[in-house]
């Protein structure tokens, strides 16, 4: 029987095979916990009656939406973060390393094939290194910890093909803006993405996870790349047999399946304020912005730094304009010093900021105010998402994002 | 006449002997406005019905008590500092460049017997390299802005003299809190505070700034430092022969002398909630402390980065300490990033933020909650200055911050 890489991968699991629709009850192999749902999975855990944290070994508890924090009532989620950690005898937990989603791979937590569930709904970034992971509500965290079980219905898969060599100022960000303005923001909903083609595997794993990321904003259940080489090198593992045959069978059947020439994809944005209007940047008009964020579990990495630095290189940003700029883990911030990036970043007038969630949520450093527009590389631009509610988000690729940083105003990478 | 440096510094500007209680008018050589008073001057300064200010180049506007801004409301005087510069052709404005006290001497704003008035209480730091500068309120700051004078009561003076080699493990810092301890809060006020002896003439000019940065912690109106060759060195100047004669005279009749011994110091906290109330910290009981924050105005420079970096290098801080690192200036930050600073405290465990005023004034990155203890190296401690009214705020040297990180306790710093 052919099957998709979701219906592999959870019948590897399960132990039986499985179509779409079937309801299945599965172990995790991983959770992560963020300190912004630490109060109340921590209320709800306890409300349950449990004693003890099924696998302790297997939580991951991560602090990263409110630390450092700016508003007095925030250092409680981190201080019960610590506490639940100590109290149930949790190993990982990570104080002020950077974002979860992050972490989750870079760490080596999660791994081809898992189960990964997470109380944030970009959980679905672990799809990068083909594991199934997805975002679930604090009370369904509660009786994970407890039992170490929940029920899942197989997705529907929808087969995403990008074949070709992308254009020099496409990033992947700009390939899944495109997707999801194709799919729009309802249109994959409960189903696997599953992305392949000769573009996905030139892509390196950080171009994989922005893209396994954003995979949500379609309202994927998880977005998912087939391990490879690159997968395998990156978590400096070798791949087993089982892991290498989670790749989707090419023809299986699919609820839908999207063919793109990798050729075709131009820079653009997601207009305010939903993640689905996505615009050609050329088709824009250059209207002025107030400050860019370069930053994210979407676009926080190295590759993504690096990217925004060649085009910033000996120039400064337009003088009206803040550029915040906000490494997504503590590694990621130490390999950008010592690469010499952030001297770069700095130089050009960034402000940098300690590895966070920072302003993607809105929580910290660099919040906006009526009327201010922003381009920004994180996933989301829901109206209050990063200060005001007047304020206006545009979500680009990091080159895109520098290349507005320079002019000021709504600008399409050129290289 | 023998007389006292504020005495021979006022003279030299208004051309005639001067002597303690009269009163004089003066010409204001450069104004400092931040980002936080920005709102009030500028209202004020309309109302006044002043149509230009008196002299654009004499005045510097410089955003960082609220960049970047973790309040929506905090972007309107962010938003009005750059309009009142454009309105009024100032060309001097700093948007994300770092602390005003930082960059008035860094920037080359200030030279050696300069007057300069600033709305920020902290403006005495300037002593550092021989000016007469003084905080003053918003409406005052309207008025000179319009004018360019404002009155003066010439100080009478209180001489500290100290002499002889500090103890290796006692910084600049140290010495200011003892002798705040010694003044008492209010036992300055309104008075000019000299320093003299081999001791602060061997001091660096970051330490000296340190220095006259916490002189209105006594409630003095200034803190003088005489210009030297190290100032000239700082500065990149010569000095002139007018500058030079700055120096008070040795004999000149001041209201108070305090002379210390160097090697008598000890490295010492200002213990909660003020700042006069100082120990050595080798008789407090060693309680655990939540964070450490080494910034600020008073110790972000360079070499108090550097002191911490030395004793905390090759080293992490305590599991449940948060260390918040907040460099003074971005070219502080960019030097302790070449130099290879920057990497340690990260490596350490340390949360480096963009250079601001950030957690001093408790407006952002690294609030403190209810009953949180934290040791800083900024210049006040007073009750919900860093976040909640229950916050213990231990003011300590860079070298008994970073020593007490790695502990995660009230600890002296041992070399």
């Amino acid at each position: 029987m052919k099957m998709t890489m979701i219906e592999k991968l959870i019948a590897a699991k399960v132990g039986h095979a499985v179509k779409p629709g079937d309801i299945v009850t599965v172990g995790a192999d991983r959770v992560m916990l963020d300190d912004i749902m630490m109060p109340f999975i921590a209320a709800k855990f306890e409300e349950m009656g449990f004693q003890e944290v099924w696998d302790p070994e297997k939580v991951v508890i991560i602090c990263d939406h409110l630390v450092p924090a700016s508003q007095v009532d925030d250092i409680r989620a981190y201080k019960l973060s610590n506490e639940f950690a100590a109290k149930y005898g949790i190993p990982n937990l990570h104080r002020s390393d950077g974002i979860c989603h992050q972490l989750m791979t870079e760490a080596g937590y999660v791994k081809p094939g898992d189960l990964v569930f997470g109380t944030d709904s970009h959980t679905t970034t672990y799809g990068c290194v083909g594991a199934f992971s997805t975002g679930i509500g604090y009370t369904e965290m509660a009786a994970v910890l407890g039992t170490g079980e929940i029920w899942l219905r197989v997705p529907e898969t929808i087969r995403i093909e990008i074949n070709g060599k992308l254009p020099a100022n496409v990033m992947s960000k700009d390939v899944i803006l495109r997707i999801i303005g194709d799919l729009t923001a309802a249109g994959a909903t409960y189903r696997a993405l599953e992305f392949t083609g000769d573009t996905v595997e030139a892509m390196s794993l950080s171009s994989r996870m922005t893209m396994a990321n954003m995979g949500i904003e379609a309202g994927a259940k998880c977005a998912l790349f087939a391990p490879d080489e690159k997968t395998a090198e990156y978590l400096g593992i070798e791949l087993t047999a089982a892991e290498r045959a989670l790749a989707g069978d090419a023809d299986a059947p699919c609820a839908r399946v999207l063919r793109y020439c990798a050729e075709d994809f131009v820079p653009v944005m997601a207009l305010p304020s939903n993640v689905d209007h996505v615009a050609a940047i050329r088709d824009l008009e250059p209207v002025a912005i107030d400050q860019v964020f370069l930053g994210s579990c979407t676009n926080g990495r190295l590759e993504d730094l690096m990217a925004a630095a060649e085009i910033l290189k000996g120039k400064h940003i337009a003088p009206f304009v803040k550029l915040i700029v906000t490494p997504a883990s503590r590694k990621i911030w130490e390999e950008a010093e010592a690469n010499g990036t952030l001297a770069i970043l700095s130089a050009a007038g960034a402000m940098i900021t300690h590895p966070s969630c920072g302003l993607c949520c809105g929580r910290t450093g660099g919040i906006l105010s009526d009327g201010e527009r922003v381009v920004a590389t994180n996933n989301r631009n829901f109206l209050g998402r990063m200060g005001s509610s007047k304020v206006e988000i545009y979500l680009a690729s990091p080159k895109s994002a520098a290349a507005s940083a320079l002019t000021g105003r709504l600008t399409e990478a050129t290289c």
